[in-house]
């Protein structure tokens, strides 16, 4: 008889109802490289009485009672699929405590409350993996923790948000403002109802603290993460950047600086000719460099209901490998530590290059001003374009002046635009985004 | 004290000098995720008194014993960077005899005699990992048996011959010819002195082979792989390709029949948008489409010193995990096994589109002439472009007429050419690429 593994699901949502549509639709796969079946023996609800589900399930496996589901003898993994950070770090320390194996898709978990998790898991002698945590089904986590196990990450610039590269990437197609793409993408159901933790880059910066974890072997404040989100950009900038050149993509970004670590969350401009530029749609991809393997790039979907529940149930099948390897739970000294806390770079102090779009209004010297103070503060320009279409020549319409600068510290570009956003010729605050690539 | 694992090299070129290398450089961070030094005891040389090597060895490490050398009590794990597959074959299932953990970067080797080595280790209960085998630095092996283990690959397009992808590249930047490229590639040391195995298509077969395994979980023969090398395109149908919106790349190409399996190794006009399109250079990427996950694609160096070694250092970084969490060697049902052969499609069988590039005299009704005679063998044409440039009016010079075809059994394709290259009007036999994507 074929040995089973027994999984608790806790939450039958979108991920939830993939992990069962997927256990079904690959089991032969799944059973001939496990050589063993997972097999769903409850799943804890809200409302078991709910009329409508993403997939049929068994009322009789249903319950609400995460404590007693996380103690059944016959489970042996819990996959927790709550979200949120209260009741889902809960559920996970009471499975940990409880002597299961746990797979988890929360970035937010992980990034505040990993170092405990992570630390309850060990002295439990458990496994917790969390491939669906970063770009749903692409495995970067295991890429960085296994296949770049030897090397130094140097620097890593990703999109990791599919609603925020959905939008950006519309937005270039179809030069629409930010609003009218958002309102579209809740319709089709590409962005939640309550849109603000993707685009305002808290998502983003969830799961950046997690890679940052990972590449760095350090542990970051999520809530120190500087950030921006892409709300910021208008259709004029992207008609900007590629004028220039360049694509606008919302990025996280991370380097290594020794002593310290960089991070960021901010929509960029990149040379439209990177990789990078090229991941359209809801895709996510993280773009790696490092000291041995110099650039490598992973692309895939970073979210649905299948690709989620494949990085789960990945990891699942990792934990079954594990088990019959008797490894299950063996401590394993890449785990996630916070052995070598490191500052972080403030933004005052990082350093690269800037788009900056200046509202100005149209008055003879306007540009010599702006450059004569940008110089003043070690600012130095690659390109500048002002915009001399005609007919644009109205009182009430800024004229936009646009530069490029070289790589300057942050702290001096603010301090420069402090002064020339104080100036009567200046319409509207200076427009700034960051440059990468 | 730190524990330390004893390794034994058997080949120093450049990948064996690149893991002496990396094991120094990296040393710290190695420390760190494995809790332990990898140290090399043994490192076994053709002649250890050659002069110049690729990094300075204690010249007290070198030997010249293979067998000696794997069956000392201090390794741990051997390392084969010895190549081909006779001595290669000899010395690996020597290390499994002597029971010890094998890491290999050699594709010809497991391309050929994959089955014999894995029932050996498992036999032994010892591990045998090969990620720098396909790919370099890429970590396609692990994300392939881990990454997607739930999921099913449906078909993967991949650049996995650095040489060739360079020698493409460099013909679509400038329009060279491929011998004049070619030479200078191996002046710069980009090619072998004897480049057979890199542009003819044997490398690729081997790697894809390997490729083939990991996503079908079966076995071909790396001889039954239909191959044709990149020698055949000129710069006039890079030309072509751009006209019509596409580049030429050196792909290799497999499919899940479910039956059988579909395999192949040739040059391919891919769309100029895919992504695949942009990886340029000396580079690789693999482009996956699974059932659960859809398209995700890994990118990165194929080849190189570092590279390579980064990936023969990492898989010598999990045998250790393994060691530590007493489960190296354990019986691994995800390891390649022949257990479920299937046949291969014939070439003649496989659908797909077509370039087909004519070089006729230019006589009234010549078009008239090819059209009717695909158009017999159930061939549907998607566009058509006649080489009409002023001054081409030479009777030495073939015109050129290139078709695109829709999808079309490729023995339909061959029976119609062979119709075709037999006429008076036909100057030189048509030049035939695949479409790809």
């Amino acid at each position: 008889m074929t040995r089973k593994i027994g999984v608790a699901l806790l939450g039958l949502g979108n991920v939830g109802g993939g992990v069962i549509k997927l256990l079904e639709d690959n089991a032969a796969a799944i059973l001939g490289r496990l050589g063993s079946r997972l097999e769903v023996r409850t799943v804890v609800v809200r409302d078991p009485d709910k009329a409508k589900r993403v997939v049929d399930v068994d009322r009789a496996l249903l319950s609400t009672d995460v404590d007693a589901a996380v103690r059944r003898d016959d489970i042996e993994i819990v996959c927790e699929l709550i979200g949120g950070t209260d009741q889902a770090r809960t559920a996970v320390l009471a499975a940990i405590a409880a002597g299961k194996h746990v797979v988890t898709a929360n970035k937010a978990l992980l990034a505040e409350h990993g170092a405990e998790v992570f630390a309850a898991a060990e002295r439990a002698g458990v496994d917790v993996y969390y491939e669906a945590a970063v770009c749903g089904g692409v495995p970067i986590i295991r890429v960085l923790r296994e296949g770049l196990a030897s090397d130094r990450v140097e620097s890593l610039h990703a999109i990791v948000n599919g609603t925020s590269n959905y939008i950006l990437t519309t937005m270039a197609e179809t030069r629409r403002p930010f609003a009218d793409i958002l309102r579209e993408a809740q319709d089709l159901g590409y962005a939640e109802a309550d849109p603000t933790l993707d685009v305002s880059g808290g998502d983003a910066a969830h799961k950046l603290a997690i890679l940052v974890g990972l590449c760095f072997g350090t542990t970051v404040d999520v809530n120190a993460i500087p950030r921006e989100g892409i709300d910021m950009v208008d259709p004029i900038d992207l008609s900007y950047a590629e004028k220039f050149g360049y694509v606008i993509k919302p990025l996280v970004i991370a380097r290594d600086h020794i002593t310290a670590v960089e991070a960021r969350v901010h929509p960029a401009l990149i040379p439209a000719n990177w990789l990078l530029a090229d991941v359209a749609g809801a895709k996510n991809a993280v773009y790696v460099h490092s000291y041995a393997l110099g650039p490598s790039m992973y692309y895939g979907a970073g979210a649905g209901m299948l690709p989620t529940a494949m990085a789960v149930v990945s990891d699942m099948i990792e934990i079954g490998r594990n088990i019959f390897a008797r490894a299950a739970g063996a401590p394993r000294p890449h785990r996630p530590r916070p052995v070598e806390a490191r500052p972080m770079v403030a933004i005052a102090d990082v350093v690269t290059r800037y788009y900056l779009r200046f509202g100005v209004h149209d008055q003879p010297g306007v540009l010599g001003q702006l450059m004569t103070i940008l110089g003043a503060h070690g600012i130095s320009i690659a390109q500048v374009v002002q915009d001399g279409a005609p007919g644009r020549r109205d009182d009430d319409q800024p004229v936009w002046v646009v530069v490029l600068t070289h790589e300057a510290r942050e702290g001096a570009v603010r301090d420069a635009l402090a002064v020339i956003d104080a100036l009567p010729i200046v319409a509207q605050p200076c427009r700034v985004i960051r440059i990468a690539g």
